[in-house]
């Protein structure tokens, strides 16, 4: 357990299916990454002692996704100081409006970086990008990587860009990505 | 410390404005109350312990005011079995909608009672009616005072509905309360 | 009818879907509930016959849900001195922002407890702590199962997360819950 | 008290300052006006009883305001088959959404005819248009008097557009009006 | 043509799903009805000229149903004296917030009386207790008919009920309507 | 490439699905249009690039549609001095409030013409309208089938009108269009 | 009257505070441009009328604010054929967003260009980008101003940029603009 | 210029008031922080060029605040690929909403760290949690600082709250703070 760099938290089983991604992405760029459940409200306790064996073992970034009165990712910003990244997570009602506010409104002195609702895959290149800051040689081949991922997007759009010129929208919107 | 019947806690000073008035009416009432200064997000570890502590002591009724991603209320109600009852405090971004529905969209499990935005009267109002339940000779004097208190909120509506029939509303308005 | 102690109404058949977990929940920690549909707009008269007919007969607290300019908590918080617990359901329109908001925004003097919206489990829990405070045999072995509660639910959130560290989230999001 | 035409209700002295526009220009066009101070949640009975008074005295359409969680104007539709007009009142918090939802979206069967926020002076001319329907003198002699206030309304843009044509902006701007 | 009490307008043939309801509403209670198609941004010439010739007609009530800017009800209101009953329509986005507050927040002046998202059965029944205020011989048969509108709907409430009470919450989810 | 009056650019295939209704009301009315893909944030160089070639090539309005955090439109506006028209593009979370106050609110200095949430079509015709301010054959031509077009619609809604004129509202439902 | 390019509209002298911005900076780009009060409820046949008179005497952008259910900028925009810019204008309550959404949601085929609210000098500078297109004289000098309008808005951000890196933070916040 | 760790950007003078917590905050910990004017709609290309020479001379972190439709901080996570902190700034319409939602919501692929609405001390705090991250001595400085800073903001609260317990409301509420 000891050598990830960055953990991925959530309450439950069902948040999984959003978070999942940012652990996918993380992996894809090599990174080792702990996936875990964990509840602010079911296992509070638990939240604290994992914080801090997170903090003492190594690890660099903390991603916590929630839905609703989401205070996940604020009370694992309150144990810790490593930064902490949230993801909010829509439910049927409210639209995501909920989890937004309840993660990005945190109180001074205490912040979460909240990427887009639903967005974990953000939320893995945040976690990326603090960690390529690092005077190391996995620094720069994570640097190296995520501009190669952005060279990649943009070739995505050109190549887009270039078969759209070429055939009319039905055809494009046919065509495989 | 051990006596009070409720606690009413906030995460900071100027929370308090706020809050008083659910302390006041509490102890209008004949309530013993503790009013406490603890923050979820600066001193999670002190909540937790008080909670236990307000538990093991006679504490019945837990209230909890917060602003913006507010989170008080929440973590109260998930170290402790007692009814906690949630007052959001509105800021200037947001007009309190950000507070509102970090308390009532609390997840499955661990509910928390809120009021209306910034109304921590109606907190105390419903710590006492839970306290009325008791049957005790205390239960069942709160109960004929919260009767009481709402035939004084009826005659005052009555008597301002006779002042107002007998005068124009440029003369009713001018009268004192 | 008489020995009820807690009362759960709705204006309509429609809402019984959402309402039911609250019933179920507190039928499973074995309380006494009567479900009754009754409403505000369409039976005022009865509904406040009713709701001094419970104030009568022992009827601790009162679970209310609705949706739209849901205005039947606030009525029977109106009508009586005990407890009520608000709803707040979802329609189509709106994304139950309008319930939250007729529900939670009761004026001074006139309290509603307020939970989140769909979420009558969370309803059924908040009456159980309530009724949990009796310094009764019952008040104590309804305390004893809140706790139970919360362990059983701590412990499905830590055997959920040792489930996932033993397998990658693909299996993991299979298992049988 | 048997006379009146319309009744305009409110729930406290404060919302008097919003509602008094619509006595007044009930007043102004010569129709009989009440002016009450009647709660739906502080005097439910009372407000009752008073519907009912209402409906045998002659009474054709009922006003009423209220802010927050707004239940009056769709109880007095519970109590009466008399057109109610509801007047969303704002608060500080939520800016009037929470009063406009509270009062536009009742449930079918019940309907409330929901003017904008704090907007009395149309609830006053929405129900002149509904007396102006009557096939008696009265009716006809507001029917006139509603064209001619439409028509004065008119004039006034038409007098505004002219000298604005005539002058500077900044001169415009400090006309009297 | 002529002789139709209200109109029932709506912009285009995709609002008639929402707006037939009013039609049907007020034809069940006997009332003569046209329903039309115009718009407010399509026909702006034929609206006028057909409110005109509405007014002298005898048309009482215009019941107008749109969706997003919705303007035509608020031009309707422009253009006549007759009492204009407003219905948001709800779209894909916005939830029919747009609406609502296009219809709702109409300026001083120019009243519309808005009822709830979608909710055209209030606006026949808003139309049906204006119509019944008339003190003719067809006003009395209709209020009459109202209060027996709104007893069915008490009598159907109490039916549900009783049935509830007397089985399980299944057994009655599954009985007809 | 350099012939196109108006180019309709968007950041992502999923996006051309909303946006093709420019292109093709476009090509409706005869005028040369360039539907490209290109985005703001992976290819913000290009972006500018392009901008620059298209205000060199005769490009007279920039059509550009984006969902989210959309900046595409306001990027747009930066880079170039021709109008620019931004279309929002509703995603599941947040109704597409979030992409219409990100393309609305744009900063005195830097406009964006911005059009009703997933209506492209609306943005097309908006083009159309300003082409159809040249002073030229082509400008009186586009002006003419503008009238036209607005002349059909009109029609439409006459024949519609008509149509559930002379039949039931169910038989007129299924009538095709 | 004959020769404005640009009409500037309104429905109240209250409105004016706001639009005057677009006026002004039309004035200082050497546009002639009406300002005018017109009110799409108060004055809706002057409204038809005037835009008549205007699409025949040479205006070539209609720009109209318009607060609450603002409707002045659609009406507009269904009577002409000529681009027509919307300004939301905020009130008290629902900060604007009534308006804007009042503007921004019209139906299909009827296009309003929205601009921010309250923003009204976008809308100036948007109707100038369009008349920018002319291939006249003036069209090309209005382009030629455009741009330089922008690189001064660039050189004050960069004027300020080198002040800052110059000086402290508060000796820069005392510099007179 | 080319040994600042952390860059603090802002469109215009106004937001400064606003941002410079964020200096200061970072100036209070040792950390050299530049902040600059620059804007993405007026010196788009400044930005872009700025943003390169950022990232080639150390910059580790970029935290920018913008208002309304706020693009600021996502055109600095699309020219970059190190963490970018975005700061929404409230304007006097939409409470902040509009420059949440167009800073939060980005597309997958480009990241920006949100914190709360006109909150730059959390971007200040989060800027040094990932600069502490860093195996360095100033890393490790910067962590112990940090922590520091976390424990006097918990000696606060509870300095507050023992005064609390000491007096009376009234007496606490009129301390220095």
């Amino acid at each position: 357990m000891s050598f990830s760099q960055v953990v991925v938290v959530m309450g439950s089983r069902s948040d999984l299916k959003i978070m999942r991604a940012a652990t996918e992405i993380l992996q894809e760029f090599g990174i080792s990454v702990q996936t875990q459940i964990l509840s602010a409200h079911r296992t509070p306790e638990l939240l604290q002692k994992s914080t801090k064996i997170w903090s003492e073992s190594g690890v660099k970034v903390i991603i916590a996704g929630a839905g609703g009165a989401a205070h996940l990712p604020g009370m694992l910003a309150s144990f810790s100081a490593l930064p902490v990244i949230g993801v909010p997570i829509s439910n049927k009602a409210m639209d995501g409006l909920d989890s937004l506010l309840s993660i990005a409104q945190m109180p001074r002195g205490v912040p979460v970086a909240t990427v887009g609702v639903d967005n974990s895959v953000n939320a893995g290149l945040l976690a990326l990008e603090i960690l390529a800051l690092a005077d190391t040689p996995m620094g720069r081949r994570l640097s190296l990587k995520i501009w190669s991922y952005k060279r990649r997007a943009a070739l995505q759009v050109k190549k887009d860009r270039k078969n759209l010129k070429k055939m009319t929208i039905s055809k494009f919107l046919k065509l495989k990505k």
